[in-house]
């Protein structure tokens, strides 16, 4: 037996309970706060010396300076050669795809030129340098290494630091590999808020950065918010989920093992279960209630499906997609015969996966879109990672002397009004000018 | 007599000189942080009730309830109905043009489809709702109205709600008015960290949003970053900047209204000019000694000027262009006679004005790009306010099963890599399915 929530949207609490089961709240409590804070002030003035500190007391390190917390190019390299050749392959592959699919979201630089000759425009140019997070200890993921170091690469960023705590050890031998082939610049077995301060201020050893991505714990999350500004951020990342809308016609079997792969993440992660056809949720429970017992992961899954999993019975798939709308899925799966009409009705998600032959699986691996989507409902103003997040715009304006007159007469009309005089007279010095002319 | 910083690239210390100048600490004190925090912490558990009850205490107003702080959509075509014609045609003209840049930016969906039928690609969606913070009081701006909300209504935003503190007294009319012209759907007189926790969390009267964006004062700041997650922001702005790079060719005079143009913001704002020519840096220097008594805010000018103004000397437009890149300038102006030439140097800007006739005065207000942009060093890694922050992106992936079957084997060998089995299952079953099909 195992435990999951049974929703309907005909039962009169539903909005209630739906708010419930989704929310999520990352509030982290003023005691991780207080250290988070301390940790980065420590990192920031002592540079090194915190860093090495708080390693050896955090990760269990015996190293006496920073230097040797760095991993070597020639350690990566043998960590790619000694991988068995079908896991190679597969990270190699993985990194082609998301590579060919990162290349499409380059932005470019555009322009107009108006009538009197004054151009505008946009920019482009890349991030000169990127700092990846990657968790160590058993969340160590090689193709997180590959999703968040490829897209920058495609980008155009020149320098990519990774940093991975490797408590009391090595670091993954996959993630040293996958290093290895997205190419990373360097990497450093750091973790924690001190890897995060020290990618921000910079220290003696470890470069500062301009962005900081990758997920982390509760005090890599923290000190990301608290360094933003510093640098850039990607996003504070929540338990993952997913949103599978079936109409009752994919093999049970399927959905349930779909279900399960994001409740085998850990305990806090969210499998969700919509369809208008109340008998196929039973028979996806009972398909669950068959496999679990031998999955390798079955407490975790079953922890996470007690805690925050259901099985929502609605009307038709347009209220179906009127769920998933409010939920903003970081996942949702539309397991139905016409996914490309019910995608169009989605407003909200971080990745569709469209079509029976789609689960969430392919896309966390090698199909080539990113697997660091928004979370926790923030699809609703958040996209995917992605190679634009690497890069950024430059605004261009280039006036003609005639449209430098023409746009001064509206600019100083409008500085005046908010009391900006020397804006107005900046403006009203080109107008004079092109009077003269006349 | 004035006082203005001197440096020069030949001067040993000149990094560090330079980085002095620049470096801008945006750290507020646990003492505001915890203020900030229970002001939130109040808006979220009592709603109505507490912004009332701040709104009466910090801005002194003698409402009753929080309906009472909305300003009605008649109230706003008053204030635009009794603006002198001169500034409503230039507000009208300014929203015109900012629209049309803006339109440049939008974002569409893309997709390709690979060999074996499957396809990749992202979908493009407005978000739902959005926040605008306008500052009150001194800096009220009619200009800022204008970039924050136009850009969302091209995104196609639904609801925008404008929020404005009106401390003792009535909002300004000309940002009313420029309510009415950029089409914001509610006002409110609200403002502070209580305004922001209000358009995070919603209250009984002012409805939650999914993205705030706007300046504000450090506690706007502080609550804006700590709402983060809960919603998207725009970015926390510091003070303005302005760094003009003249080969010496220009009208001295044009210069230093330029330089006013950004210190007259407030005593924090800063303006640079680098100069390859020192007689052009002491013609300006005198340029602003004849000007300045004149100005109406000189007071502000003076401090600004000797508490974060430069004048610089480099050997050459190379040269400055790499102290362009070092303090990635919000505003950057390139009064050259080959500004597309230098502009190519250029990596890190908000926005760029190129030539000797555009003052950074005619993008602040109706140039059309936007004039929200990155502060303090930050476009290193941000961009300036687009169209694309008020749109998101959710990746879409529809695998034929002949693609699936292809990606299932990869996905399957990284999947027990990890030993994420649930996801193999997940993959492996759609591979089995595909050779039972064989």
């Amino acid at each position: 037996m195992f435990e999951i929530s049974r929703l309907s949207t005909k039962q009169p609490d539903f909005d209630a309970e739906l708010d419930k089961l989704v929310s999520w709240d990352a509030h982290v409590g003023e005691d991780l706060e207080a250290t988070v804070a301390e940790i980065l002030h420590e990192v920031r003035h002592r540079g090194d010396r915190a860093v090495l500190d708080y390693t050896r007391r955090f990760d269990r390190s015996e190293a006496q300076g920073v230097a040797e917390l760095e991993v070597s190019a020639a350690r990566l390299r043998q960590a790619l050669d000694n991988l068995p050749a079908e896991q190679r392959d597969a990270l190699q592959e993985a990194a082609d795809r998301i590579r060919r699919y990162a290349e499409q979201q380059k932005m470019a630089d555009w322009s107009y030129t108006e009538e009197d000759g004054t151009l505008l425009g946009q920019q482009v140019t890349p991030l000169d340098s990127v700092g990846v997070y990657v968790p160590g200890g058993k969340a160590a993921y090689p193709s997180s290494v590959l999703m968040n170091v490829v897209p920058a690469r495609v980008a155009g960023v020149e320098r990519v630091i990774m940093v991975v705590p490797a408590p009391g050890g090595e670091p993954n031998e996959l993630v040293l590999a996958a290093a290895a082939i997205a190419g990373v610049d360097r990497v450093f077995t750091v973790g924690g808020a001190q890897a995060v301060g020290a990618l921000a201020y910079g220290t003696e050893t470890i470069p500062a950065v301009d962005k900081i991505v990758g997920p982390g714990n509760a005090f890599v999350a923290e000190a990301k918010r608290r360094v933003f500004g510093v640098v850039g951020i990607d996003m504070i990342a929540g338990p993952s989920e997913i949103l599978v809308i079936c109409d009752g016609q994919t093999d049970p079997e399927w959905i349930a093992q779909d279900l399960f792969s994001q409740a085998e993440h850990d305990e806090e992660a969210q499998a969700i279960l919509v369809s208008p056809d109340p008998m196929f949720l039973d028979q996806v429970q009972s398909a669950m209630e068959s496999a679990l017992p031998e999955m390798e992961r079955s407490e975790i899954i079953r922890t996470a499906l007690a805690k925050r999993g259901a099985l929502i019975n609605v009307r038709d798939l347009h209220e179906a997609a009127e769920v998933a709308n409010r939920i903003a899925p970081e996942h949702l799966e539309l397991s139905v015969a016409e996914p490309e009409k019910l995608a169009g009705y989605i407003r909200h998600a971080g990745a569709i996966f469209m079509g029976r032959h789609t689960p969430e699986a392919l896309g966390d691996y090698c199909a080539g879109p990113n697997h660091v989507l928004p979370t926790s409902r923030t699809a609703r103003f958040a996209s995917p990672l992605g190679v634009y997040d690497f890069q950024k715009r430059s605004s261009l304006i280039n006036c003609s002397p005639e449209g430098s007159a023409r746009l001064g007469r509206i600019a100083s009309v409008l500085a005046r009004g908010e009391g900006l005089t020397a804006h107005a007279r900046s403006a009203e010095l080109r107008v004079e000018d092109q009077e003269g002319e006349q």
